[in-house]
């Protein structure tokens, strides 16, 4: 017989459809009425800021401070670096005026700019000019600023969280008086990147560098951590970039150094957008919804009150109980809304709280709780001691079981991979998740992976440091590289 | 003999540019080369930063949660609220392509959109809309709802903090069953304001009604708090509005009510932006430049060794321990940068530090701390333990004293006045404060404000009750009016 679930579509139906009704489910997010931009709801919203606690900590930690920077960037200061605006002029939003103006009974632009404003994709350059500015001596060295804004890329196809024309993101942004110190910061907030992604979201992420051709617009080292999603996917999950003295040289930060002389400054960006709750979408729900690991979750437990009859002032007594019984770390409420116990309960469920409790007479009678936990659906009556003493102890479980749960699955999806045709036929046979194989890197037979639309995901970090062909040239190299379908 | 003052222009010489120099003496913000726009620094946004977290835990605690809407709104939308498109249509960004487009070596814009976007001066529609689908019944109700984000309103005279083109701020948008309680969560979330200016901020503010003709484009009543600023001049802090079923009827926010029959919500909106940062500085600050309220001056205490000869190590040990002594509450830190610690202290004083030690060998030998207290610039010798045991007392008395200090001023600075010749008189003679005069509402001869330069501030919540003439129409009336040159 089969089994039940609280999602209509399986991930192995229609990862796509069942994708989206996770986050309609959860009530993560919604599509507005505004082309290719979405609605946080206040869930999703609440796993966002629970994410930029997180990362706004340890980036103040690490002696970042958060700054905010106009958002207008003029056209004119974006033809400053020619790979840059390359890279983002076909996806930009541009202001050309600044009023309406009622006409024939309609209400047009009016005021138009002498020099049209795009919405920032992101803020190398605009950020830049103010370091221009602070950096006059090697002593105003190191800057760094990070800001948590909005930007805006327009995409034509859109999807909620992964591809938005609106997104919201951190980008920091560094100034260094040598190559090194701009590299070793590069380096550092990509491996904070890959402690959030792994760590903390326990998402399944392969660190490294992007191959030549797939770097950030203007940068000379792209740092990437690569996530692999459940249908196989990589997700790039966070990016961190070494730019060195190009942007400098763009906007002119020029500093005195220690002999004297007039110099630029190396610089670094690095960025995480709410895209990442999409990763987190795809690689922790199942058919039944969400499930967030404990950090980032909301709440850790809901309570919902079971009433009938009249017993409805003692069953909210002990909800109550409950609720204050919970230890500090654990973040607990009760559900008073006025419909049915049990679509509150499959409500919870697609939203992944961790652990559902539903009290009712019987519970109350017994000083028991009716827990359910989320991620096995199985209900257990504990008693209330019980629960609460061994709570923090089932939340840790909870975050281990996603860990593992997600880490043997994704190591089970890593082939190695020694030719082109053994690629090809990889992926053609139905295949999906990273391929580890050979590349000698440049820029040659590329098409070859359009072909199977696939992409080189990076250069690891961690190479084995044998020799092989390159499945694209079949020439000798060492160099590890990661294929796959991406987002 | 005059006294030396830490800033070039002093309050009574030139309020405006004193104004700038306290800006940029304290490093909060700086003009950025985007037209209008400002770069909030680091140390302007930390406090930025610590105002965010005390509001929105308040509106957190109150039951309202954060969520995110797109920042374009479509120009169609706009023209669903007549008054509200009126008074937004002179002062609005307008996107109307989507990429850049190399021609005859300029960029250009390129792939115009259908319908104009507008970038939000304001969220009711857009939210509205959403909330449009999430109220289908009374059960849903009431939504409250919150967003952190950056608006643009096109002002043509911009000054920092005061008047920019973009702004950060929070908007509160919440819809209710019914007019009472929509009325109470507008006034509710006055009173958060209140407080947030008065007591957190200590600011000086008469609350109120704004007059009719001075509401929130929409608006049914908005609710203000008048500041007034160190040159007599008021400053509208934070508003609130009850929309009535205004915007419920311009996008339909429609629910079944207890009685089975659809009826439209009433809603509120309140917000608060980045340009209390400017009421805070024409508060409390000095001719030596910024002073800040404990609970958001981002440090209390900081740490300058003296270090001449080679005496560096003990004297860093001996601050590390001042440091590490300090409570809790009270955030220090110790300026290691390589300038002169003279600047150093000068450059605190202008940041507005509560705090300035100190630290060079006399003091390592002495066991003690030479401590200036920003208020006052006195300079005292003290015990190290006894700086450490009385530094909380010492911070609440830096507290009271700007509150105290404030206070005295402004309420020297209000006038009762019972004609508009004395009203005239008043300003004309060069007078500034807060007039309190007889009003009687309506339309008529506000012209003759405008003659001085003069407008209607608030009806204060608080009213005397006596009758007089109203000093425009000279019709009898009651009401008590609050007029003022205004920012």
């Amino acid at each position: 017989m089969a089994v039940q679930h609280a999602l209509k579509t399986s991930r192995s139906e229609d990862f796509s459809a069942w994708y989206q009704e996770v986050i309609t489910g959860s009530d993560l997010a919604e599509n507005s009425n505004v082309r290719g931009c979405m609605v946080i709801k206040p869930y999703g919203y609440a796993i966002w800021e629970r994410m930029q606690q997180i990362l706004d900590d340890k980036f103040k930690e690490l002696g970042h401070t958060n700054a905010y920077f106009p958002m207008f960037i003029p056209v004119d200061l974006f033809e400053r670096e020619a790979e840059h605006v390359a890279g983002f002029a076909k996806e930009m939003a541009i202001v050309t005026h600044h009023r309406l103006e009622q006409r024939d009974g309609k209400l047009l632009p009016a005021g138009e700019l002498e020099t049209p404003l795009a919405v920032r994709p992101t803020s190398e350059l605009i950020i830049g000019e103010s370091m221009a500015k602070w950096a006059k001596s090697y002593r105003d060295l190191p800057i760094l600023i990070n800001q948590w804004c909005n930007v805006v890329r327009w995409e034509m196809r859109t999807r909620m969280f992964l591809r938005t024309a609106e997104f919201l993101w951190q980008e920091g942004h560094t100034a260094h008086e040598t190559e090194s110190e701009a590299r070793k910061e590069a380096i550092q907030m990509h491996e904070v990147y890959k402690w959030f992604i792994c760590d903390v979201l326990k998402l399944f992420g392969i660190s490294g560098k992007k191959p030549e051709y797939d770097k950030f617009a203007g940068a000379v080292d792209t740092y990437t951590v690569e996530a692999m999603m459940q249908d196989g996917k990589a997700l790039q999950a966070a990016t961190s970039h070494y730019l060195g003295q190009n942007f400098a040289k763009a906007v002119g930060i020029e500093f005195q150094g220690r002999d004297g002389k007039l110099q630029h400054a190396h610089t670094t960006s690095w960025g995480l957008s709410t895209r990442i709750i999409g990763g987190l979408i795809m690689t922790h729900s199942d058919d039944d919804g969400l499930n967030l690991p404990a950090l980032v979750a909301p709440y850790h437990v809901v309570i919902i009150p079971v009433i009938k009859n009249d017993n409805s002032h003692n069953i909210m007594e002990y909800c109550n109980k409950i609720k204050s019984m919970l230890p500090d770390s654990i973040r607990g409420f009760i559900d008073t809304k006025e419909y049915s116990p049990q679509n509150k309960k499959w409500n919870y469920v697609r939203k992944g709280i961790p652990f559902i409790l539903e009290i009712g007479s019987k519970e109350v009678e017994a000083g028991s709780a009716c827990v359910t936990k989320r991620l096995s659906l199985e209900k257990k009556n504990m008693p209330l001691d019980e629960f609460v003493a061994s709570i923090e102890r089932m939340l840790v479980d909870h975050d281990e079981f996603l860990q593992q749960r997600n880490s043997a699955f994704c190591n089970s999806k890593i082939a190695h991979i020694s030719s082109y045709d053994e690629l090809s036929e990889f992926f053609k046979s139905g295949n999906t998740g990273f391929v580890k194989a050979k590349w000698a890197g440049g820029s040659s037979n590329l098409e070859k992976l359009d072909e199977l639309a696939v992409s080189i995901r990076c250069i690891p970090t961690e190479q084995s440091g044998t020799i092989g062909k390159c499945i694209l040239t079949d020439a000798q190299t060492t160099i590890d590289a990661i294929f796959a379908k991406s987002y």
